[in-house]
């Protein structure tokens, strides 16, 4: 008989489940690529009713003209509200704006009466300085960027529950820091020594028209942008610092590749002791051990972004250099999901208290 | 408030719901594309435990070897067993084997402990001597012929329920067949008038090496195949006929394009009346107006692949030109959902009287 | 020893080459897809000295900083001129713009200064009432229009070469109209049968930037548009007329694909006769036998558009249907060289007596 | 009037060009990719007459059935010839063999009647230890190896001129040590700190048929391979050893990614001084002064591969992090010219006296 060791299956919601326990939803932002992935996991969720879809630029219209997929799934018309009223009915509102239009609008009444979980950036750096360096905004709402919280789960898991402004992470900084938190935590490698090098299919650029993700400008062709210069490197600096107990500067390059999802990082590091993949593995395994979402690829495999796509998952594999004393960490998520809108559920999965990996079983699916 | 009006949220299987009542299902030829769709969907499925799967090339392989996107959900090794060997023990057995391999195996006694669904074509043409001709094979099972059913869920349900034997439609005929039923039924084309210009994904060819399927070589490419050769024609002509009552020869031309997933039809007809694209909107409507699967797409839009794909629906739009009288109808379907795995999964549901979309709920995903 | 029967080598433009003889060109438009292969396929060409390249998007900016792959060949800025500024200096000066802008700007005074050859579709229809009813504009060049020729070149050679206006065709056209052509010649099917359904890469769409053409909103997916409705219909329509001698209407399908570059037609039409593959073959061979860019492919092989690609060539092949009494022929082009470009630099070379081939003798490249 | 600094008209070989100081050229293994592109350029190259086209699976077949590209072009048959069959004959003759097959055939005595240009890896490693320990096999010809020139022909162009074997580099390498030799003349960087990421399109990977290659099995995904293991490893390392005058071991890791051409490598490296991107820009401008195919992109770009592709261009930009004192370089060529094909008639043009970018001297193509 078959073992099923990950309850996968994708949970029930029944017309009979709609009752009185399920928490009310609205999505900010919602007709991005993030956004509508959102709309897509929240209606499959069983604990959840989506009761809001607000778009600034397409109020008014039909979900499923913006996104045909919806066709028959959501009849409703998008409408235009705010973090304030959508606090009034709403348990969770999720947000999917642009940097430095989200901190403006949070206060500490609305978050009296709801959970904010931010898709966007502007809760994520702890240190507003650093902010105001990475996006030449400064921001004005330190007060609750200091009672929100990073909302990488498999890090922040208890702070998350008692929170109720979550900054959802990037997608480059997900598949990042939780590469490379196990060997930091460990202190198996020079803290001076980190490269990531990422790669990123186009829909990490979103649905805004612009030339560099123009079909005929990225499609046969890969290259690297904003090199040394990526707004993620500050965010997976706090995160690594974080973990290995001191102040972490990194190389982080991400690249463009022609495909529609999917992120891998490749990431570098000098070993401080010699130690063979199997040890690595093992370490991995045991760090990650009770993480449903994160999959330890045996030594002589290496993670493929096709093998976690349209899932929650993160594989992790690695590759030991005897020759220069190195280890290359490859990480895979995809982008929409553990990179954005996944993530998104799991924060209210843990917040309110679901079984954390509640709407989000799904296995990958190729080809 | 937003309405749902199709129950689409993915049904559930938590580990309380491994109950008596669950159906044991097996697969033989699992390590294909269609093969390991159905791999996946079962793995969903709440009424169903899948006990087996089975294949030659991988025996003793597990299965997430294979296919790593499995990692963690799917943790059995490959067996290798026939349909006879399952039937003692299964409920259902799916094959998915290339022609002439199927229909030698099965058996009446084989029929008597199992419900056998076959993907392959061994069983889709009613007359043996159409079979030979495409085939190149004597078919030489005509008994069992007779008392299978052509699985076009949407056409044929009421037979499905009754039967062992079911031949799982080909994937360019489920759309293409679906998408003229409604006018052939309606009197609203000439039969002798049918051009169906088709459009396929690579992973159509399946997961068997070949030059024409290598990347390099039909990347950045289009060209059209098997013209007036397509094995599935009789197969088309067969429906087509049954529907306009009278016998119906038809152009048939596949195309393959540089894309994973994903038919769509083009399909090409004289009409017999001056009907509008309102009429014909309406006429579709009220056809398939019980039929989760299929969603007709109102007049100004037409089906794009990416808007089903990962699902089970059909979508059909239509175009009338008034200059030269005829009827233009594009349909698209997820060829291994719909025209594959995700169709047997339905056949399933209504053979064992469960909901017909148990299983095939979700919604399709973009980017 | 290797024959070359076809004298492709690429003409040689030495520095010692730049003589008194060479025409002098501007392109209008350059920055468009189709006016940036123009600049390459000049800078190649051995007769010709490109001395405008006008953009009035790029004004003041240098070329190869708008297409960085002409980095060390094009040193020069984009200008803004129009046609008339450049007649005064140009022996040859080529349009790409947008319909409606172009007939307002020719004069009889330009044409004797110059040669214009216009990519746009502004003087491809004959018949300016044709042109309002798909273009929605008034002609009012009525004038000019008569004295202008439509620009494929292998069926209108003999009129090219003494006129100064001439229409390039468009890129579906040219593949249709040269696919069709020979069958209507030889009244072998019937006029009122023909139908054309076409799958065009995305650099067709040009380089304007529209959702339907961001890269994540067309990859891996494929759709039909414009049905019925395309204006290259009346283009194909107006030169099958010529051809068979009487007025023809089709229907012309166009379907989005996720490739950069290609054009495959596939034509459907009724045989009067039963004719052979191979009888076929040997008419079309005959037909095109002193054409140096149409390769006629052999009955059991189908063009692909990859084997053409960045050439000028159309290759032709077809498949005749003795049950249903059809033909099917399949054309290939590669819409920005046959399909644009490189058939306004033949015009050009046919216009001024250079030899037809030269600067596009190049072989098509793969993979 | 326009400026052409490069003279980048690709050059003629008109009939009467085919005069007795052409040389003769033959190819062993001319149906891989590398070969059949080689076949195009020595087919387009005016100073040429390719007499042989050898292929041992292809033997007795058309290469334009093996390649249809080649339609109307190359109307000869494969042959199956040995080296010394072939220098009987040939001036020049290219091998494309998998490693291991070349280094038996060759002898003095073959290099005193033709000159071998090997795109294969068995006269790159001067070490024939260093070739044991990556390819796993003993060279028995290192008399030979000694008398051999790695043609990286940048690099050692006067060497090249005086030599009859001529070993022509990676694709991977190629990009790699052209990307960072002059930092390391220059002394700019600490040796043991450089890291390689590279991406690779898949042709690549050959023509020949492997699960890893199939359409759906690399198409909308990306992933690491034989990470620390590559066999560009060693002869990357032995150039930049050269280069920086003392042992360097490396990190490089190969990416596949889905398209069809193209490399880029994004290089690491700690800083020895604070340098600026200006300066480096300065430095590599002159370092690479004379080099027709070497781009250096101003400060604020960076090289795409889509603007080198079917050019024998390498295009190189950099950016200089000061917080954390590295350089990463990125480097761009296309796999099959610079990388392979192009690259050995750029040695055929240095060792024959021709001029260097004689029939390399056309413009990449976009889109």
């Amino acid at each position: 008989m078959l073992l099923f060791i990950f309850t996968f299956p994708i949970d029930s919601k029944t017309s009979s489940s709609y009752h009185s326990f399920m928490i009310k939803t609205g999505i900010i932002g919602a007709t991005g690529y993030a956004g509508q992935e959102l709309v897509r996991l929240l209606a499959h969720h069983p604990e959840v009713e989506l009761k809001y879809i607000s778009s600034r630029s397409y109020e008014g219209i039909t979900f499923n003209e913006v996104y045909p997929n919806f066709r028959n799934s959501i009849l409703e018309k998008c409408v235009s509200m705010d973090v304030a009223e959508m606090a009034e009915e709403c348990d969770a509102v999720f947000l999917a704006l642009p940097h430095g239009l989200t901190f403006p609008q949070i206060t500490d009444d609305i978050l009296k009466k709801t959970v904010v979980i931010d898709l966007g950036a502007d809760f994520r750096l702890k240190n507003p300085e650093v902010y105001r360096q990475w996006y030449g905004l400064t921001h004005t709402n330190t007060e609750l960027l200091r009672k929100s919280v990073y909302g990488l789960c498999e890090l922040h898991r208890n702070e998350i529950s008692g929170k109720s402004l979550i900054a959802n992470p990037g997608c480059y900084t997900t598949c990042s820091i939780l590469s490379l938190t196990p060997l930091l935590k460990n202190k198996l490698i020079e803290v001076s020594s980190i490269i990531i090098d990422a790669k990123s299919g186009v829909s990490g650029a979103g649905r805004s028209l612009s030339l560099g993700v123009h079909y005929t400008e990225c499609n046969e062709s890969v290259k690297a942008y904003k090199v040394a210069a990526h707004r993620h490197t500050p965010e997976i600096e706090q995160e690594l610092s974080l973990a290995a107990g001191e102040d972490i500067t990194i190389n982080f390059t991400p690249h463009l590749i022609p495909m529609s999802r999917g992120i891998l990082t490749t990431s570098y590091a000098n070993m401080l002791t010699d130690t063979t993949e199997d040890e690595l593995y093992r370490m991995y395994k045991d760090f990650y051990k009770n993480e449903p979402f994160i999959r330890i690829v045996e030594p002589g495999n290496l993670p493929e972004t096709r093998f976690v796509r349209f899932s929650n998952y993160v594989d992790i594999g690695f590759v030991t250099d005897k020759r220069t004393g190195r280890a290359i960490i490859v990480g895979a998520i995809d982008n929409l999901i553990k990179g954005a809108a996944g993530q998104a559920v799991q924060n209210m999965n843990i917040r309110f208290g679901f079984n954390e990996t509640t709407g989000l079983q799904n296995i990958p699916i190729v080809p």
